[in-house]
């Protein structure tokens, strides 16, 4: 396979010894997938090999040989984490080897999913319409692959927009609003939601954060209220941001109950499912997300509890030919074909915001017919239960306390003995989570509600077994032992 | 590697026969690159593989070894066809093997590049860093890799917007705005540009779409005119988009006038390069594209010319202080920290829409290294060469009509023997298209141009060789000819 006179490309001048190459990197991914519980969560780069990353730009060719060592010793010493079974900080999916061989699989195939009549446009389809079945959303309804649930929101808001402004926002612009729109969300609810708005053209000033209740979901009472204070002030109430799931506390909204007011206000009822809509594949959370299928939209992430590696997330839209009319664009150069490779309508490209849009379907199609839906479920649920559990081995020991009742998967407590005051506490929680990541044991996180800073573990990771709860456990014990001397003085 | 009390989890049963199986993934891979060629570019799905993608969602697993052979019998076959010679349908890259294989090696790590202090993070910058010397940008900029072109877009004008808005956008909402805002685009820009107005909330209201002269360039003096119309009429012009290259015919808008005239009007100057900001690296294109390095903000992408698997786009933003005020958001749990996992301030969540990011720099730092930019901008030079020889192989045929110069790597044209009005011509020419895509022998699009039809090579193609051109104006001449009887009729 090597031809000397073929004219320079990109390919390699000799596949045989790229494919050796190749070869050498799936064994090295293997063994380093398979051994990631013996390593580290999490080191520092030193800063030698920080330095090797302030290079100058490469003219000459260096060689994948070449490249794939320098790999080898700067980058795959010094991932993040989130595959490993002890990494909690944030709600992130551990990834897996099928999703990295399908992510090969696209790249090598190269074919963009943004329209076009070929089969990753099928596959696709195929995954929305699974997506679909397992949310109970009708079978009209529309769908969309994104980067994740961030792209997810802002799509299903930029519809809702669209679909209740009451004028063509499209074409007029925020400006020609006849009276200020309004969308509601709790205080717990996601950032990337205030983002949306405020790219929408609504600004914070369209967003109305309704305090939460004690247990972090959204106060109905409070929601009613401020809908009809923004009516009799003349402002037109549009959206309502359900969560399914917070990012502090994994609390879950009352998705029922704000369906039916969304139905009966005349609203639009998005849901921000990003943490925990696909725990509706679980035995023990299903019924608690009863609702969310009545949504007009809903954002969710496969990179996070279904553990595709990064990008995947998926909007629906309970009417497509809804969501189609708030992207969809004329453009000469795409205009539809009966036939050949643009014979397919309707390309994915009108439904969001890329054009070229890469074939993560793939992933997601080849990982759940590997697993089936059935395992996910199990996997949640346990996830939920060691949350559950958590939560209790916490509650037991005096010198910890929790923050509220473990709604979901996320655990907030914090390393208390008695005698400190809260910035001590602060100060003190601070130093045993960077603690735990500097000696590698476990990755926490930290959160700060009224003022004080709870450490947080988001237990989204199908490789934690029980036991690595306890060592967690035993480890804020010893390190807060240690360190609240310090923190005294 | 098997361990049978392990319990339940995503990770294989069996680590040995996975790898295997990967092992056989790569040399399948290595066949079909190595041999694309040989192949159709481009062949219909047939029915009875259509219909497996219609399945029920699948609740118990299927194994790898399982879905693996239906994806090489139902996908594999069906690719859309950009990683072929003979493929010039639209401006897509070819991919490449390295890429493929940087994706496997960031789906293993699978490291969310959203932020915190890891390998991932280091390799963005590093690839920003060269992106932004390649272009001639300044080492302060600011930068972030992105899904696209169209998202790099939006990105720009939400910057462009908020620096120029003159009120607090992202808090008072576009509603809020004293005067309309007016952003000014050719007739030739891409449509993702309308789509991120739309987006904002300027809508197409606050576009000004200034008719492209003769050559599809933006027309300057229509531009001034336009600027002073509105401002006499009380709107407030912000921004003017530059394009470097049109999708429709590869036009490079007058960069350094559009530079001067926004530095005196006062204007943002946001540049979608998409199609032709990495033609800087060619020889023969780059002093065209002079000016480009003065622009506020740029769009370009990688998945383009530069070849890498989708997706890779990029935005670069004059002031990296400027680009972050349009984005960043206090959020408690993603507070920063001076050690630890979290010990990386201002994360690259702060700078776009996604929070959670995939590790796409890995492909762009491996490929950059692999193979120089010296190479792509000789391999960029080729593909405006072979544009170049089409067209003037265009010229010489009789049969065959030439739109326009060719400004850069797009040639537009259509068989016109004579004889036959502008309706039979589209029809013949959009007849002659398909035929070419259902015999696999090369890929085009058609695009419309003042009610004619035009055939539409985009020549962004390493492996296309010169006589590939050949083959396509013998074969296009052998439709025509073939297909001109049945077009009178």
């Amino acid at each position: 396979m090597h031809d000397r006179t073929a004219p320079e490309s990109l390919d390699p001048e000799d596949w045989d010894s790229l494919r050796d190459l190749a070869h050498r990197m799936v064994d090295d991914a293997f063994a380093y997938l398979a051994e990631v519980r013996e390593r580290p969560v999490w080191q520092a780069m030193p800063e030698q090999v920080e330095a090797s990353f302030r290079a100058p730009v490469p003219r000459a060719p260096e060689g994948a040989e070449a490249v794939y060592r320098q790999f080898t010793e700067t980058v795959l010493p010094y991932p993040m984490g989130n595959i490993h079974p002890r990494f909690w900080a944030w709600v992130m999916g551990n990834g897996g080897m099928t999703g990295a061989l399908a992510e090969f699989l696209a790249a090598v195939m190269n074919s963009n999913a943004g329209g076009g009549n070929h089969a990753a446009i099928r596959v696709e389809r195929q995954v929305i319409d699974w997506i679909k079945a397992m949310l109970g959303f009708p079978a009209q309804a529309g769908g969309l692959l994104t980067s994740g649930a961030s792209m997810a929101n802002l799509i299903g808001l930029a519809v809702a927009r669209h679909a209740m402004a009451g004028f063509d926002v499209r074409a007029e612009g925020m400006a020609a609003a006849p009276q200020p729109l309004v969308i509601y969300a709790s205080s717990e609810a996601h950032s990337s939601n205030v983002r949306a708005l405020e790219l929408l053209g609504l600004g914070r000033a369209g967003l109305r954060r309704i305090p939460a209740r004690p247990d972090f979901t959204l106060d109905l009472a409070a929601l009613d209220a401020a809908i009809a204070a923004d009516r009799a002030a003349g402002r037109r109430p549009v959206c309502v941001i359900g969560s399914a799931g917070t990012v502090n506390t994994g609390a879950i909204d009352d998705l029922s109950a704000l369906a039916d007011l969304s139905k009966r206000e005349g609203l639009w009822f998005h849901v921000d499912g990003a943490i925990g809509a696909v725990a509706v594949l679980a035995d023990n959370v299903r019924e608690r997300l009863a609702g969310m299928e009545r949504a007009d939209s809903l954002a969710l992430d496969l990179h996070k509890w279904m553990h595709m590696p990064f990008e995947a997330g998926c909007v629906l839209v309970r009417d497509a030919a809804v969501h189609r009319a708030a992207f969809a664009m004329a453009a000469e150069y795409l205009e539809p074909c009966e036939r050949g490779l643009a014979g397919n309508q309707s390309g994915f490209h009108e439904y969001g915001v890329q054009t070229s849009r890469a074939f993560r379907a793939l992933k997601v199609w080849m990982t759940l017919k590997e697993h089936g839906l059935d395992r996910f479920g199990r996997l949640i649920a346990r996830n939920v239960e060691q949350a559950r559990a958590l939560g209790g081995r916490v509650r037991a020991e005096v010198e910890l306390e929790l923050l509220g009742p473990v709604s979901l998967n996320i655990v907030c407590f914090r390393y208390n003995p008695g005698g400190l005051d809260d910035a001590a506490l602060n100060r003190l929680n601070r130093e045993i989570m960077i603690r735990l990541q500097e000696a590698g044991t476990a990755a926490l996180s930290d959160t700060t509600l009224d003022g004080r800073r709870w450490l947080r573990a988001a237990i989204v990771n199908y490789r934690s077994r029980d036991e690595d709860f306890e060592l967690l456990v035993d480890e804020v014990l010893r390190l807060g032992r240690l360190l609240k001397e310090s923190a005294c003085s």
